[in-house]
């Protein structure tokens, strides 16, 4: 079986708060061996990478530009499509569940694009009220429930 | 000046009335001499092409599949794109405004797209309390309202 | 049936030949009625642009950048799809036949790619020697290698 | 300094003889700490994940289609885009030197838009005679050639 891969979406600009909750999703989605895609560059994509690598995890940065080196830098691997918001899409097929933080325009798109793709969707302090996404109170509970449906997913329970 | 090209997003699948309303939007568009850019499917898309053509109007369909031949029959010029969903990011780029009727979560995802993208969004019985979309109450208020703002960005005015 | 549609590809910067050997290519496919669909920027796509529009005919640009109106003045219609080169993977998907003229590596890039698609391919001063392509000694034996071409898949006979 | 990504690009379909030498750069890639990122499906791009993981490396499959279980059983990282040959752009921006093994068109095209976005390209027993492209005798030279060029791009010497 491949590897287990969450996606972290979420603006480019985050609260304090919010930057604190997306590092302690990508640490635990890091302790847990999962691999971390994101948009690739600051804010809950940074945050995120952040937390997973230093629980020594890996991260996969999806960018939007020409080149590889505009990723953040906890990016451990670096994707460069040059298709702007078109690289959400990406995200959407790469991931076998989303966990959106907080989250403007960019992020509402992307979460209604992997539920319109079958994806599970988690939201942490993010658009409320969408048909279909979980909410969760904590990064705890989200990673709980991203990595449950991903299990039952695999497991032909879902 | 280039042409004023207004997108018309929903489902594939529409209700009875939102096809009619959908047709209505398209016929308004046609008479006033823009240009009709959509998915190129059937449901909502269909129906605003029906209505575009039936008024002289022209339509381009951007397509998710590898061609052209599978647009509806009331698409004037078909582009093959091959991408799937992400042909949604292009209609939002092609689009100078967009009009959404009815509608799921492609349609949510196109929306969030255009207003991430800075594009006018107007919503006829589509997704209630997006923060920046103008909601209209019938065809003609939309279409009002789209091609209005199109003409204020071509003076400089928005 | 559809409309006719065929590709002209060919670089940014143009020989003064070039320039109106693309030129002539535009104004035969608008004197046919053939939609001509290119990427929408200077050079061979300018020239075959505007000899179309000069006939009559409509043209297509699929653009790279964001917005509608980085397109050549002879564009009738532009597709903007903020996916750089990776928009020439759509122009060979909408064209039934591709013509190139003289080019370079994205032109060469474009031709390899419509064949693999199984589009017909005709070079004009272009890239030689590659194994499908049919090369033309003029703009007229061109056209009519690709219309005819479309002409025999029109009537299965291709 | 972010990791070595070198793309090995060739046919879903290869010659006995071509899946060893594929096999052979990717276990050099591996050797190295390259990380190789290729199409993710059959023929070279099986053979050169296979050789680099055997060698303990890593492998980024860029896919076609829209999930990542398309992708061949030595990919360690699988990325689906859900836009056909489009993806190949994709490979092209991501690696930052690119060896083609045997190939055909769409080997072609993108050893040429690879050369279009100034990539280094090296052609083992591929395409012959395209300027620009260093042709490689053997799977050691081709490694040593890609690697040799990322070096002195990285020391500003390219």
């Amino acid at each position: 079986m491949g590897k287990t891969i969450v996606g972290v979406i979420g603006a480019g600009q985050v609260s304090a708060a919010g930057y604190q909750v997306a590092r302690e999703v990508g640490r635990l989605l890091g302790e847990k061996g999962a691999v971390l895609v994101c948009g690739g560059l600051s804010g809950v994509m940074e945050a995120a990478c952040r937390g997973c690598r230093e629980a020594g995890g890996e991260t996969l940065g999806i960018l939007p530009g020409p080149e590889g080196k505009e990723a953040n830098p906890y990016v451990s691997l670096a994707v460069a499509t040059n298709m702007g918001h078109a690289r959400n899409v990406i995200i959407a097929h790469t991931a076998q569940a989303l966990i959106a933080v907080e989250g403007e325009y960019g992020t509402l798109s992307e979460m209604a694009i992997a539920l319109k793709l079958g994806r599970p969707v988690v939201a942490l302090n993010s658009w409320p009220g969408l048909d279909g996404v979980m909410e969760a109170a904590s990064a705890e509970e989200a990673v709980a429930l991203a990595l449950g449906c991903i299990g039952r997913m695999n497991n032909g329970l879902l």
